[in-house]
């Protein structure tokens, strides 16, 4: 079977090549009655357009997204969601050596070892153009969410080595509020600079996002397999250019004692809940009530502005040099990704825990 | 759903609770024709086997495995391969306190509050002992991925602070040398004599594994959301106690330079591969031929023998004393446990593979 | 994907040969809380059992069933419930000769093509022996059902040219009271007494089985291609030896016009409901709270008592004689398993619709 | 989960409510490399799309498919083949009155109880025009079927009491020679002049489609539970109006002897083949290579141009009078329909057969 449906009860099928007609997807399993505000979905899109700033690809894209299905008066009818995004800045002639030449660290040597055939324009499928479809059925599960009581909010935390610093908490607002989505101003000039100096050079960097959902009670996550943070690492794992995902306490787990570990249970008024949350609020693969915290690491983006050694589908020598349009650092247009992907596994496990009881 | 089916072709349902009748699984979807060796199954499940050693949980179970269907005259008929391994050594009573309190970092809680009632004895279904069923099944996996050519090595990289030197390479068989599963004699030997020293205080550590997956050809993984390493960070956070996952270069990769990080291509010998590795093998989600590598992070047991406060279901204080029978470290014993959800993994996409292409 | 998973939401897996060490399955997604008598699913599996009467296979097995998870203190967990059924009266020297000859209108030869190996004793996984975990799986799901007000009914209402007269209404305990299981008594009689004169010539018949499902309100069933009768039509055309599937007016409709076929809406005392049930319970796929309807038919057994000629896998004539012990009349025994399979799409249908709505 | 996904290699997931935005779907798992032929795609809506004759719905769409991913130069990729087909004719205003009453032995009320709010225009997603999609993708399969051999013909075998004639063989040509789709012309002749006095009267009928499967080699088809006749079985009777469905001898094996129903293995020129096909081309579930036979019931159409009476909403009483452009049988239109669910059984089922061996 073919991957390109994500989840089990709200099902997300996507399709779309960076430079063919249109991308988009179907989301199916979102139950009748819920109200969906058009503009958040565009509100989304806009945040992973490219072109929209300084560190960011200046590939034109209006993203506007047409809904053609599974929506009435507003209110989703149960049925599926059918929605395209229509390729408009294509510029295929950009991508005429790749017919030849292999690009390092991107898809196009596995894919065509994969399928024998590819259409090389853009990366085809393999672009991450393609997340597009997840921004925008996540737009429709976050509004499913929030009627939930339930939020989720994403941003960059590190770009390099210059990691954002420990805030207590901050506005969720602030995260948008900078080009490099990170609610921490002086860190995010720091990282807005780091990126500029990259680029200027055509170097790239890699990032970590950080992201907490809020709101969602205990009892969600289908064990064994299903683990609700096995679900959130498989979403954030099928993100271009992921290279580690992160649960709670993460690899520092690995480092630390059962007794400095473990979460005490404790009555909170009446709710149970734990003073401390190294679990990242999954147990057992379940949700326990405290906030879902998790980390996703990004890779540097593959394509650099500098002529690389590489070789042909023949097997000769080949230079490759970075064309096309391209951040030179991932992280701030995956932010909505991020959230989207998360917001679909919440809405996926949320209406399969429906189905725990009598 | 429930979640307690993995795979898509190559299919494992399992069932059990640990304290129940039986532990067992039907794996689905093994090709006919197949040999299978029933005593590389059981050498696997005994690697598992809680009571082998000091570091170990002493619960005496034999583990015996009993094939039900499937397998005929040695060779895998294509048909559902049925399988039980009974609960001997259970001792319930040993958990009767656990009707009462919510055990601290346990799925305890998470899991009443789900599905409203539960088996209390040893975590019932929420018990590493489901892993043994992924074991059984891996060990059937890794016979059929042997005839392709493929190999996985699982090992302790790291227990607690202490972290194994890099070794350019090792034999195989070192892994199972000593009690702690780590390929490198002097760390070994750190490691468990820290494990021994918490186990004397009652305390418990997190470790790491690492892995590497030799002999898988280009093409193996299905874009868009089943990339190869989302399928396998899905596999190995679905595993208890894990807390991270990395593919190649992991976490290390957001501080990198696009101009570091990217991996050539090469021509050896005729072969396309690439002169180094920090993709971990696998490109846009789709094996390139290279070594597959990848870390698991685990948290230290939350079982430890000292009195914790919480809570019971009342929301009243509650003291939990850890009792029953629990390894201080869970890192030696989820070496088979990794390499068997690899394999399952490896094998399940590898047949999906064969559908990619006219 | 190999086919032996049935159900979306509730699945059984099933597993076992005919003539090997056991059959069983796994029901996942019960939802915890469901009391289970024991009891009925052993006298329902007894329902199915050959060796009861004289128009049955005298094969010999006990047929105990033996529940290894998922059910604790008589009540479901939310976990998959694991069963076995051991073979006991395996005769595999009676199949011998099928190593080397193709039983005309069995699944020898097909099976052969399909797997290039196969378990040849009784059939191996083709034989109705599989449907056993049909039956075990249904009466824990019929359990479920009978707590929503759910109850099912078949039985036979055609053997050969024998057809039940229309009763109006009978008694569901009339079914079990004969051994043709055909509530009418005195059609009843006749059909044994024609599969008497069958089995004593050494030949077979077909027949037909009906069934009503009652309690099932209006809103069951999932447009647009798993509409309620479809994944009814699936369940039974799975079953061995089903030929066809009738749901309410069925291939007389196609005679009709639309002025006699439509059941118009009227007010029942509040209650909307339709006159006439043509429809068969199922409008666009969706259950509209009149009793479910449907028909089965079943092809004569294939196992005849008198010499047939057919070829041997090398594709030389050969002569097959019936051996073994087999049935003159599949229906009696079929009547459980066809309302076994339909507690199994109802209940699946009746859990995936607690997703439709907000 | 919701039921708008067919098949399990080869998947359909299609969205579209009558006189919403457009009509589509995603066809998920072809495999690369297949040659697609644009013209047969619009060829095959051209025969299910309305208006093309005086015994069909005169409304008027264009029916033109818009094929937005997965196809390159002529081509499949092996990504998801995105198509939509806009809505040019809808009369919403048509539908006014259906906001309030339920039509007769449609869908109207049965959806309403299910998802508390629908779209009621021209029967919104369960109207038939949803079936629009099952042929764009069918008409894709067919292409995939062609290259490996396979040909499908459906046809219209029985309108009303009228039944064609038992040809021994006929030109395919000759099916879509006449408005009724019966490859007899003199039964052909008869079915028309009966739906037209039918249309005349304001009435409707009800019908039979044939097909047959020529050129599937033994050994597809998934057992237990996914027996090939189970899909073919749950494809058909997943259109809207099927009643029925049959495989090989149907409901005529009831009545039948294993002594006349069995079918001989012979060998004909070195090629095993049975020399009668009473099972329909199936047995145990599996291809045998001989011709698959099948056999779909339908109502007649629920739309009658008379005033009937029903309720409303409320349960008052309402009187329905059949408005918007309807069939007066609809199984002209539904032979492409058929013939396109065969193709996607099919496909599906012969991918899944790569999986089924070593």
């Amino acid at each position: 079977m073919a991957g390109n449906t994500f989840g089990e009860v709200l099902r997300l099928t996507s399709f779309g090549e960076s430079h063919g007609v249109a991308m988009g997807g179907i989301l199916e399993g979102m139950p009748s009655g819920v109200p969906i505000d058009f503009d958040f979905i565009q509100l989304q899109l806009d945040r992973r357009r490219p072109g929209q700033s300084a560190i960011t690809s200046p590939r034109r894209e209006t993203d506007q997204i047409e809904i053609l299905s599974g929506i009435f008066d507003g209110t989703t009818l149960g049925t599926p969601i059918g929605f395209i995004i229509r390729n408009i800045d294509a510029k295929p002639a950009d991508y005429d050596q790749l017919k030849e030449a292999y690009r390092p660290s991107h898809a196009d040597f596995a894919w065509y070892q994969k399928y024998g055939f590819r259409d090389y324009r853009g990366g085809g499928r393999a672009s991450a153009r393609e997340t597009i479809s997840r921004v925008a059925a996540g737009a429709i599960a976050m509004q499913f969410l929030k009627q939930q009581g339930i939020t989720i909010h994403a941003w960059v935390s590190a770009v390099g080595d210059i990691q954002m610093e420990d805030l207590k908490s901050f506005d969720a607002d602030a995260i948008y509020s900078n080009d490099v989505r990170c609610p921490s101003p002086s860190d995010a000039e720091r990282m807005i600079a780091y990126i500029k100096m990259l680029r200027d050079k055509g170097d790239t960097t890699g990032g970590i996002i950080s992201a907490t959902i809020q709101g969602v009670k205990p009892g969600i996550g289908e064990p064994v397999f299903d683990k609700l943070h096995a679900s959130l690492g498989h979403a954030m794992l099928s993100i271009n250019a992921v290279k580690g995902f992160e649960i709670g306490s993460g690899f520092k787990a690995a480092t630390m004692r059962g007794t400095d570990h473990n979460d005490p249970f404790v009555n909170h008024g009446g709710k149970i809940t734990t003073s401390t949350n190294f679990s990242g609020g999954i147990q057992g693969g379940i949700s326990n009530g405290n906030d879902i915290n998790f980390k996703v690491a990004f890779k540097p983006v593959a394509t650099i502005m500098q002529p690389q050694e590489s070789v042909d589908a023949s097997g000769d020598p080949a230079i490759v040099t970075g064309k096309g349009r391209h951040d030179p650092c991932v992280v701030p247009r995956a932010v909505p990704i991020v959230a989207s992907m998360a917001a679909l596994v919440i809405a996926d496990q949320l209406l399969r825990s429906r189905l725990s009881r009598l």
